[in-house]
């Protein structure tokens, strides 16, 4: 059996552990420095509140200043920090870890340049490293993985993507169970992507389920015709985009899959809701308090970047009628712009 | 301004008036032998109990002894019979219909030859009529329209299809509406397929919901993971079924809009819904009595086609899992048979 260590204790790095531990591997879950009071609450209770079950006794806590020596031997390292950490991640550890043992890191997020190019957080990584002489990749992970769904064995369904094929094959070799399959793809940057452009759309979806019920009612019958519109549409540019991005149908499919459940339910769905409900930023803000509003960050980083791409000649924002006009209601804070429904259509006839 | 006759009194046919008569044409709805009691009904109180408005004043009722008088003069012919009156509208109105106004038909469905090709209600009207001489177009539509939210201004968005580009241009142009988008294509078989196939697919993510039911209860919190991974799965069988049939991509978003929306809500979801809690089909139809049923009786068509395509070898069936286990379950009645969500990964490793 292996041994594999997790840096981070948030709960989606944390949810990993259970399926490693139960295919018999030693984990340790290592907290950064603000993961302290997490570590002795599970070196006490080896229970996190959001999950149906303890972690299994082969999973053990360790404190940061730890975290060379219990690194030693693993197998591979789960990161589990989030793009605010990223930072951190770079100068703390991966400056410092092993190039040879395998790194996954399940932050999810896209990264701009000046001239509006969308990279990865891997891409990220690997990058500033190779600056410091140290080459190395870094795995990421795409999908919607619900954190208490995982560890509760519901069905799940993951990516892995990565440039080091044979790190990617031992990743889905030590995790994979039953109740989690995980196809694998070297589509780094096209997981990345499809993952995160599905943010602003199922803020579109959302916006479009808040104008109904501001129109008609909370209690009314919900409205179709009009979320089906706006999911058509954002099918069609997350197509484009992905293949701005150079990404696989493979890793579009992926993103579709995130999409359809991330407007079902939880905070995207709810913050584009209350957008079409008609309110503005702050009051979005108010009422999602404590939620931190992932899809509203990567969708104005998208935004600006594809504003910047247009601006060079690259892209005509033209064909992303439903992308600008979300960016649009963020930026200006026009919360009761109907949806620009009729640039949506399309004409695919012959002239003969 | 023009004048259209709607054959089929239904109210998918009947909410057509709504956008035409509002652009000023004159509309005849008339009703087929079936539609007695609906024409009576609209000729006294001018209302459909679905609708939230009454007709407006330029629509106007007839019965079926009337309808060659009616349709004379007509810029088009919209056809409102379900697929159980395909065979009637053959016999009693194509064969006798002028072949230079043109036909639009809002019927649905697929049909199977004995080699197990999937072709579309117009394309089986444009055969049947070649047959007995007779050469015309029939367009079809595409994508989600519940005929009550068109009728309130809901913003709805449609797809026409046919070779005939002319008469689809003026359709467009005599039936779209502030809140009526429509676009055009020719793909008459990927527009017809994509919306098709969705019924299979829309099934196989309600019975996951179901399954999740069954597992955690009603009241449980949702389960997420493994929708996404359906959703995902489906929207790749679904790209490798439009191939098959030579369909567009605009086609495929089509369905795919459609697709979202079908197991958002309605009869299709709540069916996979009872599937996936374990009734069988003897229960399922008892609780759903007075609904058909149509994306069960579509499921069987397809599967059985794609069963005969695989018998000839021109698919692998290994390739279609989410479908041929929908098919199955239907096939079979065996309603806990759980998803068979190892085969839905992928494997995209360079080999270096």
């Amino acid at each position: 059996m292996g041994k594999i260590t997790i840096i981070g204790a948030g709960v989606m790095s944390s949810a990993m552990a259970f399926p490693a531990a139960e295919n018999g591997h030693e984990v340790y879950i290592v907290g950064t420095p603000y993961d302290r009071a997490i570590i002795e609450n599970y070196r006490v209770t080896r229970r996190n509140d959001k999950f149906d079950r303890p972690f299994p006794e082969n999973v053990h806590f360790d404190y940061i200043e730890d975290w060379q020596e219990v690194v030693r031997g693993s197998d591979f390292v789960i990161g589990g920090v989030s793009t605010m950490g990223a930072e951190w991640f770079l100068e703390e550890i991966l400056t410092y870890l092993d190039p040879s043992i395998p790194v996954l890191v399940v932050t999810k997020g896209l990264r701009a340049t000046d001239d509006g190019s969308l990279f990865s957080y891997p891409g990220y990584w690997v990058n500033e490293l190779a600056k410091r002489g140290i080459h190395r990749d870094i795995c990421g992970m795409g999908g919607p993985c619900i954190s208490y769904e995982l560890v509760a064995h519901d069905p799940t369904y993951e990516a892995l993507c990565g440039m080091d094929s044979d790190a990617l094959r031992l990743m889905k070799e030590m995790l994979e169970r039953p109740y989690f399959t995980i196809s694998l793809t070297n589509d780094v940057i096209g997981l990345e992507s499809a993952v995160a452009f599905k943010n602003a759309y199922a803020l579109a979806v959302g916006i479009v389920i808040g104008m109904n019920i501001r129109e008609h009612g909370a209690d009314a019958t919900p409205r179709y015709n009009s979320q089906a519109a706006a999911f058509a549409q954002a099918v069609r540019e997350t197509h484009m985009l992905m293949q701005l991005q150079g990404g696989t149908w493979d890793s579009e499919t992926v993103g579709l899959g995130d999409l359809f459940v991330t407007i079902a339910g939880g905070r995207t769905r709810a913050c584009g809701i209350l957008i079409g409900e008609g309110a503005n930023s702050d009051e979005v803000k108010e009422k999602l308090a404590g939620n931190t509003l992932e899809s509203l960050v990567i969708t104005k980083i998208i935004g600006k970047a594809m504003r910047k791409k247009a601006e060079l000649g690259l892209i005509d924002l033209r064909d992303f009628p439903l992308m600008m006009h979300v960016v649009d209601l963020l930026d200006r804070e026009i919360p009761d712009t109907a949806l620009p429904f009729a640039s949506f259509t399309f004409t695919n006839l012959k002239e003969i």
